[in-house]
């Protein structure tokens, strides 16, 4: 199959290519690089052996996805591009809902006019939202509680009428969870711009060197250890679910949910300390206030992926941190060089 | 007031600019005239006494909007321009998507650039879902049920996020219930393409002899007569509703939610008997199954735009059935030439 890929130069983009790569499949990715590094598809490039066509350009942009569409002919689209940062959504929501949703409805419009009905769209465990109990399972009622939440709730609410309106779609809405890891070359991984938002990224900047310690926000929760516990996927995993999803796809129409997740929680302590394990060495942290906004805990009932997809994840936590931890001490700086 | 009026040539919208041209603004038109003609604003400048700036653009055209900011500085925005019809959205969601919600956010961009903050968006009830008992008051937890519904709940969604984002925004939802009537004058008024989708213009249009009988759909349910209860507002009020929150938008900022309704319900079979008064004759009508997806009875908790606008509606589901048909009457074709 030909695939494009939007947002495919990013740390779950960039794992999902290497995956379509070596499934036999040809990739093109569509990027803007406004947060990523076409550096990631040359490694890709020299994992799988063979290359993805990359082209720079903005998903919201039609005319330039008119040209792709037309000189590549896609049968299929995997979306992740989109801004992801919850925190900068609170503060400039109108780029997220530019770029997330009115970027979807750019890439929708431009897939119907080149005949181009499967999709399989990046969206997150965020749209639970709080009101719902853990686990996560597919059929709850969503309402996300931030801006970023909100980008991934409108844009499945507008695939879910369009696969309503026409039966010729074939729409996949896949809720990550928490990704972590990185392949185990050590070649690619994740590369946040600034301060992480995340745990691990933040952790493998610690126990590198560019960060002094990690801030747990909350040691008082309800949990086994008082710290928030979530649900923790390998990337690699991850990337497996988005081509068992276009698999799928291929003999079903309509639109479909699942979650991608392990179906258990980790708590921020317990991976603190898988990392230490990973890294030999203890990493320093401080427990600070509870931040606003945070769920002590949730995990995803992944059932459903496993009982229609076939797939569930198979990497453990020690797993995901000895793979962060090769990707991060091998390349101290991401992408840049050191 | 320099006031830009989207979508100013509609049914709403004319009403609106008179009411904004009568109250001493100056306003600029944006309309794609997709669904409406030009025609009604040359009669608006002819009660008016004054006219209106016309520029023919679509919202979802940032380059447009930048033009028009740029050479006439608007103040504030009125934001009506979008699709409307419930059983359309079903059928083409996506066009209702990229018209209503990307529409939104280029204009909101736009505004952004220019250093206009203040803006009066034409919402619906229809965003308070089937999940809130009547009447609906605004603090209310919304859910659209169809993608127009929907569209508009995005919408709302977008301007909450971003009011609360930046206080220099001064933003009011307006959340309409169920606009008949038209100017006194009878010269603007209503003018809907094909068959049309709300009670009173297929009444009018039965009664102008253009459609054979009014289908009233479930004459079975739990109210008085049977027949589904409605909000009725007269335009002109539902104008005056929008001149009262932009009043109160100068000296406020922050994001505001009005319904604009009378408070009380009338029925589809006491919306005809009033026409049939307007007229002075019997319109045939037959009563039919249900329609999937109609609410048997909703009406507006107004006290909210009462205590804070001063404003309620003034007139009567008389005086609605009397100035559509004098409309309706007049302008049997309605803007076309008959």
């Amino acid at each position: 199959m030909r695939i494009l890929v939007t947002g495919g130069t990013g740390y779950i983009g960039s794992h999902t290519v290497l995956t379509l790569l070596e499934g036999g499949h040809d990739v093109v990715v569509v990027d803007n690089l406004s947060n990523s590094s076409e550096e990631s598809l040359r490694r890709v490039g020299e994992l799988a052996g063979r290359e993805a066509t990359f082209v720079k350009a903005d998903i919201t942009d039609e005319a330039a996805l008119d040209a792709v569409f037309g000189e590549h002919s896609p049968q299929a689209v995997i979306h992740f591009a989109g801004l992801k940062a919850v925190g900068e959504s609170v503060s400039i929501p109108l780029d997220y809902y530019y770029n997330n949703v009115a970027g979807t409805i750019a890439l929708l419009r431009t897939m119907q006019r080149h005949d181009v009905r499967t999709i399989v769209f990046s969206s997150s465990a965020t749209v639970y939202g709080e009101h719902n109990p853990t686990p996560y399972i597919e059929k709850m009622e969503i309402g996300a509680m931030n801006p970023y939440g909100r980008t991934k709730e409108q844009i499945e609410d507008i695939l879910s009428d369009l696969g309503a309106s026409d039966e010729r779609w074939h729409i996949a809405l896949l809720r990550y969870f928490n990704p972590v890891g990185a392949h185990p070359s050590g070649r690619i991984g994740e590369d946040p711009q600034g301060i992480p938002n995340n745990l691990v990224p933040f952790i493998a900047q610690v126990a590198v060197g560019r960060r002094e310690k990690l801030m747990v926000f909350g040691g008082d929760y309800e949990t086994p250890d008082g710290t928030c516990q979530r649900d923790f996927i390998h990337v690699v995993d991850l990337a497996e679910g988005h081509a068992a999803a276009l698999r799928y796809l291929e003999d079903h129409a309509g639109v479909f949910r699942w979650n991608l997740g392990s179906g258990k929680g980790t708590s921020v302590l317990e991976m603190l300390h898988a990392f230490e394990a990973a890294v030999g060495a203890p990493i320093p942290y401080e427990i600070a206030p509870r931040r606003a906004g945070d769920l002590p805990a949730f995990w995803a009932d992944p059932s459903s992926a496993l009982h229609d997809l076939g797939w569930s994840t198979t990497k453990t936590v020690a797993q995901m941190c000895e793979d962060h931890w090769r990707w991060q001490k091998n390349n101290p700086m991401g992408y840049r060089a050191p």
